[in-house]
């Protein structure tokens, strides 16, 4: 049994690894060949660096984990006619994230970007208008594992949630649940309109002119799923026409985001480079997911945790 | 009965009291005049215009409703003399305030900081380092209403907390209690210290340079109770010498802080103009913590909510 690693964890994630599983054959090595892909019968990678052609020469290949949650980059068709297996680390990103936008959240209704700017000019001056996140109501577009967590999180803070999916079914941490087709009637309670929704057929341009002409004037629009979700072209001008207060934006059309994009400078929108599940401690999430489902998969079992649909792209 | 305002609460706040109470003469007005003051029964003030001086005007005065949290520019001394009673408005604060410290917190972990200053430069970079709140370790220095609820915060988010009081005595939300005289053994198991500590001579300059050297070296140390936490030439040192990794003030020795102190411009320090507590909601929350114990003063009723003990100062 081969394991290629297409990346190289940290010296101290590595080793009980390799002790723990001494009848492995572990390669780990940045940056894949397909040398090494022809003789491995499991790859663990990013997801980023497999395609249709290299995947021709992984003939002994029969499980790929993917350490990321997106596989918008890996070749779906090829790997489903191959009949290898996937999973990847749902759920992994959902502290890192949800974080990410609390803390977002936070420092808008708490005045942080005016306060730093202060600071700057040596300005000691209490001018300024914070509000609060206690009382208010939250639209989660998609409360999977990390908008249930944004929901968990919401609710500490004292804020109503509404969650919206494809087919309105009930999600935890969420008060009400709409489907997407009752979204239009749904949006104007929310002062946060929150999507971690994956790309898919159903996501691309959900949200049209229409929908944030609804949203209150003071809306925070976030979007922490795949920049698909919006025309940008739409986003751009509704922003321009005060019709929502506040976007804070992790993912785009196209990444990364051209220099010359009006969002960069755009007041009241936040730009953050696709990093809000960044975090120190993900190789050692992506292990601890790792490490069982490589426990059954020796066993000869195939029901690994977190095996993906890429028919469905998630 | 006669109630005099020296602040004027909005229009849509006043005139639901002035209705409820209609057999209370109100007067609302920005600014103490000894006239006014005269003929007041009760005032409901901020607690900054009261002194010793127009106290004496105060002949029918027989309470004092502070729409603040802390009372040190009050005449304490005259105020007991006179035996008029003193009710504040604890707890007010603990919404906004809790808010204001988790919001930096998480834009810490989340380098937010460093975000917008990317977004400035209109560069696409994902070179930063992010870490977690998650399975962190928070030491509370005052674990009152408003520690209790940043610990309840905490808790949502899996961090540890320590509270650490005079008595060690239990408190809400926090995980284990420390007495003052423990506080240096407590203290290398931080990764956040926070203290909402009131002004007493207890608290005065109750961390020393012993303090900061045995915190973790990427400590968030935070002061949201009172400057006089710490000698503010004892915090530039630790800062400069590395033996804290944040330093989040919202609280100084002299407010304003003066324009060439150097902790305007010493690297991860954030100057907050001791404006955490700040909110639009503040008088409207004064106001319902006021009415009940107007309807207990009009009947006679002495023991209203949150009764100061002036020469305690809090």
């Amino acid at each position: 049994m081969r394991i290629y690693f297409t990346f190289e964890p940290r010296q101290d994630l590595r080793e009980p690894l390799v002790e723990e599983f001494s009848q492995v054959d572990f390669v780990f090595q940045s940056g894949l060949t397909t040398e090494e892909l022809q003789k491995a019968d499991v790859v663990v990678t990013y997801g980023e660096d497999l395609n249709e052609e290299n995947l021709q020469y992984a003939t002994k290949l029969k499980w790929i984990f993917v350490a990321s949650a997106g596989v918008e980059k890996m070749p779906a068709q090829a790997i489903i006619e191959r009949g290898i297996l996937v999973s990847n680390v749902r759920g992994i990103h959902k502290t890192p994230m949800a974080e990410s936008m609390l803390a977002h959240i936070l420092a808008i209704k708490r005045a942080l970007p005016w306060m730093y700017e202060q600071q700057k000019k040596c300005e000691w001056s209490k001018k300024v208008k914070q509000t609060e996140l206690c009382d208010s109501t939250a639209l989660i577009l998609g409360p999977g594992a990390i908008g249930s967590e944004v929901g968990r999180l919401l609710h500490a803070f004292g804020v109503q949630t509404i969650g919206c999916n494809r087919s309105g079914q009930k999600a935890p941490h969420m008060d009400v649940m709409v489907s997407f087709d009752k979204l239009l009637e749904a949006l104007p309670k929310a002062d946060i309109v929150l999507s971690v929704l994956p790309k898919t057929r159903e996501t691309t341009h959900l949200l049209k002119e229409e929908h944030f002409k609804v949203m209150k004037k003071n809306a925070i629009f976030m979007n922490f799923g795949r920049g698909n979700l919006v025309d940008e072209q739409v986003l751009i001008r509704a922003i321009k026409a005060d019709e929502i207060g506040y976007a804070v934006l992790d993912v785009f059309e196209q990444e990364p985001l051209a220099e010359n994009s009006p969002l960069w400078t755009l007041p009241n929108v936040i730009v953050s480079p696709h990093v809000s599940s960044h975090s120190s401690r993900y190789v050692e999430r992506s292990l601890n997911i790792f490490k069982p489902s490589l426990v059954k998969w020796l066993d000869g079992e195939t029901d690994l945790e977190n095996v993906m649909d890429l028919s469905r792209g998630y």
